[in-house]
């Protein structure tokens, strides 16, 4: 068992704390969750054990409101009021009057019925640009702030490992490094505003055996730190982040919601982590249900309160009854219930939600989406697109082709435009009929707004075998002098999509007859400009030789049509870097950038490695060039040096994603053939330079070594400019002096300053 | 550093170390491998130090002459007096007078030209028959001791992890008991004639990612140290073995090769190892040249040294003078060196060397396939051979079938018959025209043999695109009462086969336009019987459901040809067990049968896991049942007695294999649904019953705790007699007492005794 830290928590909860039944502690260390009927959430009824409702559940107060706006379509200012009531309530109907903190999901915006939807995670990734990033996290902070949520549940900064998972449409790069920056800008954003930010999924649950969501993971612990930790450290350490979620997985066979070795051991005691961990939904109870590691409930909550698991959501399904039971037997120290208690009642301090009362009117007219929402899911969505390949078709030019056929089952459906964990295919695809509320253009409409008249066809569903609509689409084509294709997923949750939580593949081939589809355009003879509107990278390459040019975009949010719209018409010149490598096939899987020697080509293996598109990789209508790259040894305790021309060489403005790689060629464990260590997005008009200077901390070379110690170690490191393949300008630097431990001072991020 | 042992060796082992010259020390510790023609054998030239030839590679001495029979298509007679005059010239020209080891691949049977093939390990696995595989074993002893090779390089023990690697043919099973019970009963029969058998790769080889050979292993202690180090384990303790090969791969970031931890700290300190560790070829320089943990060959040899490689084979490319340099600079200490040599002395001790002269004649007439050899090369393809479904067509009858059309590209080659590591796909594929100097009948003529006339049809080769021969065999089918259709792999290396060492796959559908062609073959309405004759499981879901009946081989050897054509026709009731799943699809790769409860179906995913057939079942031309199973509770550190009647509920002779399983329902990390421990092949007259008792140590249930401890949990286990998901009996006992460590000698095998 781990030792009982007292919290470091101010007198005032202390005072609170030893003044607590145990029920009012249990209370504030669960989470309620109702539909708009009052009905208790759970959609895994049957397998929990919580049905009261609402007053029996907050009768000695609660700890967490869960999802009051985005768990139905109702609007906000009505949410808003009924929240406010529930918290007077709380505050004049409770022994103690403490408030409840609300959260949210808010991976690609506020989760409520009517607000923004940003673009999802992947898009961030291509855009490689944390201050916009940032930008929108401050604008969902403040959108929280406003309707009193306390808490969002984003960002995930689980590093991509197989896309054949469903979940890597929730995330945001296969890079340890930019998942790490960007999730940090993320969290700063949100917590800007007042609100705290939830890092998920603590930690190794992208890397399921097989993409199979949940799947155990099998995975040592170098792995384990030096790429599944590294964003969680950063948003910790940087980002200062105030609350991170557990991950459902096993990692090696030990459940991470039982290990407190990670909770504790790494979170609080390396990183000084001080806030809230919490559980994802049903994770305590799953130690019972799922892994067998816990005989009953009871267990199941003296496991994850001992590993470090403070809050139990969405409800108290096993901190309730099953946790008092254990605690009245003595196998429960209620200490360690006072240390989570403690632990949310300094996040309540924090929030100001002790001395809120709630006796003011409830918000109401939040303008959830208006033009600072919009610009900014504009901006996301046009940087963050990556043009895959070019023969010269694109940009079709902004003064439109005389004939444009569109087609596929992407072309014309908003929903496309949004991920798993958008109000739209999170919500409101339970509920037909409900209007979607948003002015969410789609790709059909937005490039006949764009470039005038199009003929359309669908062609096909994004799933299924039906072929009927083949003959229509071909036909198109055939009339027309162009045809776009946008094709890709439905994001969806357990099967009911094509990508999302639960919907997982294991084929990496587009969904569908998709690929039938495109071929039987592609027979036509009429250039194919591929859209592909897709939550995870599919095994493309043979479109790649084929189609005129293919675009890729990652589930682009509310303005992602227009965006697309943009590039192919040429008005946005394309920017976007892949976040995830294209795939080879299915059966290379898993496979990511990041992996050493072996992982590449070698003479003892008759299969190739090497993908169609790797990480960092994009088309621009520019191009650019590099020059002047200068670099200076460093200590292993100090920063390297590096700076470099870039010179815009084309006719026309773009942005040039300039990205640092790294190579240690020895060491005394395996290192990668390339690793991400910097990057900034700099804008170039025809013609224009600019120097772009590095700081890297040496520590961004750090690894876990035979010791287990993350630790620096002297040595030639290989530095270049370019993608993790091709090398634009490159040099050597010497890491000097003795190894050294990579320190939460050394650990900061990069630096990178433009002149 | 590891502290530098004394090893426990003889006086006069000690004294002759403490006479030796640095350089005799080094010459010991490495191998020398030429040609027919003297010149040095090295694969991997270019990238490897040592050029001279035998006089230069001997002149101090020698620690192993590497093949000299595996190498090239020679008359053993001529290569024992060529090796005789060898060893000769070692006693005699030398100053320390001290011959070689000789060591061979004997992986399906000493790889000498002419020498007796037997079937492949997958088969051994099929089979479920321990004293068969120790016969077999001792077989191979036998001519290895007759020919003077003293130490052969097998078994490999690695489990089965991703059917896509190349060298799963080369492997047992995907279960680790099954895996040691086999692996055991082979070293103890080489052993048993005075060879030396040496355990293949130790750690990890068989989990490299994605499939391809050497790529990186992601895998944390538990299941390193519960899944895949059981077999060596056993082999150890059980089997007493005395050599060890380590493997090529790195986990986690560590090469095995350069790591203390396991090859000396698991191997010697906790298992009790004391024999020796040979490099696998090239492995010490790979350190340097693939891995990139050593700046140079002389680095590589310090860290491989240190961390417990003793010898380096085949040549002494980082052993000799970049080793010698280690030394001299005093990099490396001298102990170290003597650590190694004091080894492969005291082994020389052992096998009698260090008081042999060489001086009578070289042996001459040594039978290598006799009629004891082609007896268990018989029994053991018989018995490996797993008829998957069947819908009463088989068996075709004894008195023939009328009109049989033979298909396929496996049919009438008898290649098809051997794996990668045979004397005709190691050696003489690289010598066309050769004679293979066996009688090897192909599956055709041995079905002609066996039932008279068929048609014959190649249909296509077993790679490529060219269905140009289609049209005719499709014909003969049409012709034909059923169409008997011989498919697979070819064994090669490095790409020059299906299967086989360097051919690794991203799909697991058939090779080549093999589907298509039994596809083609369906449609004529002719029933198919799908011959598989293949060194991995291939996705063949499909065939089960469409052919008439699916019999799977696994390059049964010799008399594999004859086995199968005894299955079709019914003079061989088949008995072999799957050793490793037919896989789902190649998408759901990793995947085995051992797993927790969310690496099956659940809720949470959408992808199934189910596999069409799992390890362990497989069919019988008659039927079983099962009556009376008891089971009685244990101590942690006792054992479980479990008794069963099995009937043999049919009409005619058959074996059955009855196989225990066990899941422990609750325990400290997660535990597989279902993990073999027990198991004993019982023949049967019709109608007959018996009694099975077996033995099965608690240990059998230890796991690695958080504490990486291997221990036995307290605890409900339940036990049933079956496959991993059907259940013909089942029980349930307790695990009572305290937790104990899995000691040397609990971890002995599970007994069991027929009534």
């Amino acid at each position: 068992m781990t030792a009982v830290a007292s919290a470091a928590v101010s007198s005032r909860v202390a005072d609170l704390v030893s003044r607590m039944t145990l029920e009012e502690k249990l209370a504030q260390i669960t989470g309620f969750w109702e539909d708009e009927k009052g009905d208790v959430v759970a959609p895994l009824q049957g397998e929990v054990s919580v049905t009261g409702g609402l007053e029996e559940a907050t009768a000695h107060g609660i700890g967490h409101f869960t999802r009051i706006y985005g768990t139905t379509p109702l609007d906000a200012d009505a949410r808003a009021a009924t929240l406010w009531e529930r918290q007077r309530a709380l505050v004049e109907g409770t022994r103690l009057g403490i408030p409840a903190i609300v959260h949210e999901e808010i991976l690609t915006g506020l989760s409520a019925w009517k607000a923004a939807t940003y673009p999802g995670p992947l898009t961030w990734g291509a855009a490689f640009d944390p201050e916009l990033v940032a930008r929108m996290g401050a604008l969902i902070g403040r959108d929280c702030r406003a309707l009193g949520v306390h808490q969002g549940l984003a960002p995930v900064v689980d590093v991509v490992r197989d896309p054949r998972w469903g979940r890597v449409e929730e995330c945001i790069a296969e890079d340890p490094y930019l998942v790490g920056e960007l999730g940090t800008s993320y969290v700063e954003g949100v917590q800007s505003e007042g609100v705290h930010a939830t890092l998920k999924h603590f930690v190794g649950y992208s890397a399921s055996r097989s993409g199979r969501n949940f799947g155990p993971v099998s995975m040592g612990p170098r792995e384990l730190r030096d790429i599944m930790m590294v964003p969680f450290e950063m948003a910790v350490i940087d980002g200062g982040v105030k609350s991170v979620m557990h991950a459902y997985t096993e990692i090696d066979g030990m459940p991470t919601a039982a290990d407190p070795t990670l909770l504790e051991g790494v979170l609080r005691d390396e990183w000084g982590f001080d806030g809230v961990v919490v559980a994802d939904y049903f994770g305590v109870a799953f130690l019972h249900l799922l892994h067998g590691i816990a005989e009953d409930l009871s267990e199941a909550a003296a496991l994850a309160l001992t590993a470090g698991i403070d809050v139990e959501l969405p409800t108290g399904d096993a901190y309730l009854a099953p946790l008092a039971a254990a605690v009245r037997s003595g196998r429960v120290p209620e200490a360690l219930v006072d240390r989570a208690v403690g632990r949310i009642l300094a996040q309540k301090e924090q929030l100001g939600l002790l001395d809120e009362r709630f006796n003011g009117p409830s918000p109401t007219g939040v303008e959830l989406d208006g033009p600072e929402h919009r610009e900014v899911a504009r901006l996301l969505a046009e940087r963050g697109i990556v043009l895959l390949s070019n023969d010269g078709t694109l940009p079709l030019g902004e003064d439109g082709c005389p004939s444009i056929a569109v087609i596929g089952p992407n072309a014309d459906r908003y929903q496309a435009m949004f991920g798993c964990y958008s109000f739209a295919n999170h919500v409101l695809d339970k509920r037909p009929g409900t209007e979607l509320g948003l002015e969410v253009p789609t790709v059909l409409e937005a490039l006949r707004s764009e470039m005038g008249g199009a003929t359309y066809a669908r062609g096909c569903e994004v799933q299924g075998d039906d072929r009927s609509g083949f003959d229509e689409a071909v036909a198109a084509a055939r009339e027309a002098s162009v045809a776009v294709m946008v094709m890709g997923d439905q994001a969806g949750l357990f099967g009911r999509g094509t990508s999302g939580e639960g919907c997982d593949t294991d084929s990496l081939e587009l969904p569908g007859v998709q690929r039938e589809l495109i071929e039987a355009v592609l027979e036509t003879g009429t250039p194919v400009v591929l859209v592909l509107v897709t939550g995870r990278p599919y095994a493309v390459g043979w479109a790649l030789e084929r189609c005129a040019a293919v675009v890729q975009a990652f589930f682009p949010g509310e303005e992602g049509a227009r965006a697309i719209a943009g590039v192919l018409s040429g008005r946005v010149n394309p920017s976007g870097r892949l976040p995830v490598s294209i795939p080879r096939s299915t059966g290379a899987q898993p496979f990511t950038y990041i992996h050493p020697r072996l992982g590449a080509d070698s003479d003892v293996t008759n299969l190739s490695s090497v993908v169609p598109m790797t990480f960092g990789e994009g088309l621009s209508y520019t191009t650019f060039a590099y020059e002047g790259l200068e670099v200076a040894d460093a200590a292993t305790d100090g920063a390297i040096s590096l700076a470099v021309t870039v010179r815009n060489t084309g006719q026309r403005q773009g942005d040039e994603v300039v990205q640092v790689y790294a190579r240690q060629r020895r060491a005394s464990v395996t290192r990668p053939l390339a690793q991400l260590v910097g990057f900034a997005r700099v804008p170039l008009e025809a013609g224009a330079s600019v120097r772009v200077e590095f700081d890297i901390p040496a520590a961004r070379l750090a690894f876990t070594g035979r010791d287990l110690v993350r630790s620096v170690e002297p040595g030639d490191v290989e530095l270049w400019v370019g993608t993790p393949r091709i090398r634009h300008a490159e040099g050597v630097v010497s890491l000097v002096g003795e190894r050294v431990a990579a320190t939460r001072e050394s650990r900061r991020r990069t630096l990178s300053r433009v002149r």
